[in-house]
């Protein structure tokens, strides 16, 4: 192990904060059978049918370790070479934050739920009506989304549409994340020549080099793949810079079953894997210390129209379904779960998104993207939405919880006492104990007696989170980047946030 | 074994439809060594502490057996009986509707969702407002539900307030339902005296005594306990004079966990346990060939109120848990899944009923109640609320399905193929071919593109589903009851509802 893997190592027994974090896996949807069948079919198509448009430094990179470029010019990976990947690449690291006890730690099934997307609408609630997303309002979605107990990361959910160069939406949207929110942040990057600058603004932020290359803060969502099996040619590249660069990665795929792959959740898991791994493999031989991460997200197609479903059951059970084939192979991973196809946060955006988070929740996945704020088949970022899905993630965490059996839980004597005594539980101490400790409560949700909530006015969820969406806009106006800082970025790029 | 118990045996091999029927039971929240421990702690506390307030009947029955009353008058049942009961008692059993494919397999890990509950109000949601329930709402969530394929049986969901006396309410609450679906009906009985009067109905209906006897289509709701520890004297002589005439009997407790029961799952449940099995004991020593659910459905408590959270997540694990030790004794079982604190079909409601249902399907409880239509902590029902909530159940049922894993679903060649052609599924055969079989499309929710949901006025699930019920209620207008069998009845019993 090299000293940089071992200092990693040490890492992760870094404490982390007491929030609700799951960590069961309970939910199994193969057998170890299936799974290795699976694997095998991915191997396969990863030996004999390889990916289409590589760029010439991933030829150079698969070429040097035994792949080859077929007649019809796609690219071949031998499975020694896939195995041997997947067998050494970097496994249990954690994401920084730039706060201690915010940093994800992506070991087992830790489970941790955070925005994300590429949205290019915001939608206002009080009227019903969309328009293009700016970059202040991805200011807005980072400070709103640091007062969310239950949204532990951000991830770039909508597109700064108001940016005009490729390097302006770069560096504006690490930006504009970074000032808003300590948590950590997951950016994209459009240009591979934006690589070396985006990591440059990281640098001076952190201070260093080193100490940007010690906790990266940030890290960077890929979409190396465009379905079936071609590479798109920028995105890969950037895939290989980045991992250089000491970005973490998120190596990301989207086959929509039934469009751009197999129509059965078995082949779309076996395409998507191998266009998954094909990334990872790239990672790490760019990088033997990569910390990659596993992020096959394969998307229902709704196959009457051929747009997306991502609110339906099929959608829940295929989003699971790749999560575990991740842990198949121990890999730190990534999923989108909480799409809806309503384009409101109405009852069908309620139980859309919770089917989905559900599963995903109780399976372990590590992240969990899109888990808040996304409306309309990711197409839009609801401000409101957040805090309503902030509540929601609130509850479906708290169903990841081991259940303690013992002695004290079990509780014969205490049901004995209590039997004898006045019939009530309320009043013991060990109710009053567990109050703080074993139960969330919700804030804009209501569970008001009937009587009470008329006496009340009948408050809805979605007027309770408007108010609290905007008396934490009106009162929350964070900047995570110390002054000093600021004031060299801001020579150095064309910043657009005034804060 | 008995003639009676092969030819029930026989029975459950009968086909039954190919509706979407979930079979997994992929989540387990307990170890072995874990439902052994609360299972020990089950059995202290019935032989130790007991119950109150039994009724002579069951103190005669569980005397004779081995049990005894303590000094402070509390009846205990000793661990060889409980053991013996639990072996015993009859397993996989269907509940039958009066159309066979319509019928409820409560075998293994197979999954049926229904209605259920005892609302007093039902909600308006034109209006906001809520009103008294009568008996003529109980007719139409009746032939409302008849329509819904997603809610395979009608367990009472509303009370009558309109019915003056105790035998009125409960025959005119068992035709009301009985008449309006020829799905399994689940009703209940609120004196002990009435129970011959509501089989009278049932036999008519069925021909003879004999055919509701071999198929009986309609089981009861008893409520034997009032936690903790206490026999409610009436309704557990409904469940053994209930038994004895051979209705199904669902065995239900509601423990209130950190209210009426510990504020600890294992404790909440080793009370609730302990409170179902005396009712499950009490069931088969009335009767050794009952069809008896086992049905503890502990509910959680808003500890700073003392009001219910059914919709929280403790609820959510606490319900499924249940389920999982019902399956740990291989008990056909019941759980309520589907509660709200919300008082509309918001979004609270929706993600609240979906957390809650996810992780009952994917427990694989046999029979949830109350998965569907209500509101308000089970308060109130809400016809719009059964049309988005059968379709929610669509989903989420879909979720239980088992994943295909073998050679022509993982696709290799069929993905050769497209990377070679188009690189399009869309236009393939299997696309299409499974295209009806693999998915469940929406009919209310809506997965509209932006632009088409503009252009169509906006539509949501609330105002798609109001359409629904105004439609199906003035359409569906069924008589299940034969004319000649509605005569007689008619003429024995003051029928409230003309239809």
């Amino acid at each position: 192990m090299s000293n940089r893997s071992r200092r990693r190592q040490q890492k992760r027994v870094a404490p982390l904060s007491n929030r609700i974090s799951p960590n069961t896996g309970r939910i199994k949807f193969f057998s170890d059978e299936q799974l290795h069948s699976i694997h095998d079919a991915t191997l396969q198509i990863l030996e004999t049918i390889g990916l289409s448009d590589a760029p010439q430094e991933a030829i150079r990179l698969i070429r040097d370790n035994g792949g080859k470029v077929t007649d019809s010019g796609r690219l071949t990976f031998p499975p020694n070479l896939v195995n041997e990947a997947i067998s050494k690449l970097r496994k249990n690291f954690i994401l920084h934050a730039r706060v201690n006890d915010q940093s994800l730690d992506l070991s087992e099934y830790k489970v941790h739920t955070g925005t994300g997307g590429a949205a290019p609408m915001i939608a206002d609630m009080s009227t019903h009506t969309f328009r293009q997303s700016v970059l202040d309002d991805l200011y807005d979605a980072s400070r709103l989304v640091d007062k969310l107990d239950n949204i532990h990361f951000f991830a770039r959910p909508m597109v700064a549409n108001d940016m005009s160069t490729s390097i302006m939406l770069d560096i504006n949207t690490a930006y504009a994340s970074l000032v808003g929110t300590s948590k950590h942040v997951i950016s994209s990057i459009s240009a591979v020549s934006n690589v070396k600058t985006v990591h440059q603004l990281c640098s001076i932020i952190a201070g260093s080099d080193k100490n940007f290359f010690d906790k990266p803060f940030m890290s960077l969502n890929v979409n190396h793949v465009v379905p079936p099996l071609r590479f798109d040619t920028e995105s890969c590249e950037v895939l290989i810079e980045a991992s250089r660069f000491g970005f973490p990665v998120m190596v990301n795929t989207f086959g929509q079953m039934g469009a751009s792959s197999p129509v059965t959740i078995a082949g779309c898991l076996v395409q998507t894997n191998a266009e998954t791994l094909a990334g990872m493999v790239l990672a790490w031989l760019a990088n033997k210390d990569v910390n990659a991460i596993y992020g096959a997200r394969p998307m229902v197609t709704d196959l009457r129209t051929g747009g997306m479903a991502g609110g339906s059951g099929e959608q829940s059970l295929l989003t699971a379904a790749a999560v575990q084939l991740a842990q198949y192979y121990n890999f730190p991973n990534s999923t989108i779960s909480g799409a809806t196809d309503s384009k409101l946060p109405d009852n069908q955006a309620g139980y859309e998104k919770a089917i989905n988070l559900t599963l995903a929740v109780q399976t372990g996945a590590n992240l969990i993207t899109q888990a808040a704020g996304t409306q309309a088949g990711l197409m839009a970022t609801s401000l409101e939405a957040y805090v309503i899905d902030n509540e929601m993630l609130g509850a479906i965490l708290s169903t990841g919880k081991q259940i303690e059996v013992n002695e004290e839980t079990c509780s014969v004597e205490a049901i004995k006492k209590v039997v004898e005594g006045d019939g009530h539980f309320l009043g013991q101490a060990a109710t009053f104990n567990r109050m703080s400790t074993d139960f969330v409560y919700p804030e804009v949700a209501d569970r008001q007696a009937y009587d009470s909530w008329v006496a009340n006015g009948k408050p809805n969820i979605n007027s309770n989170a408007k108010t609290k969406v905007e008396s934490i806009l009106l009162e929350h106006k964070p900047n995570y980047i110390p002054k000093d800082c600021d004031t060299q970025i801001r020579k150095l790029f064309d910043i657009r946030i005034r804060i």
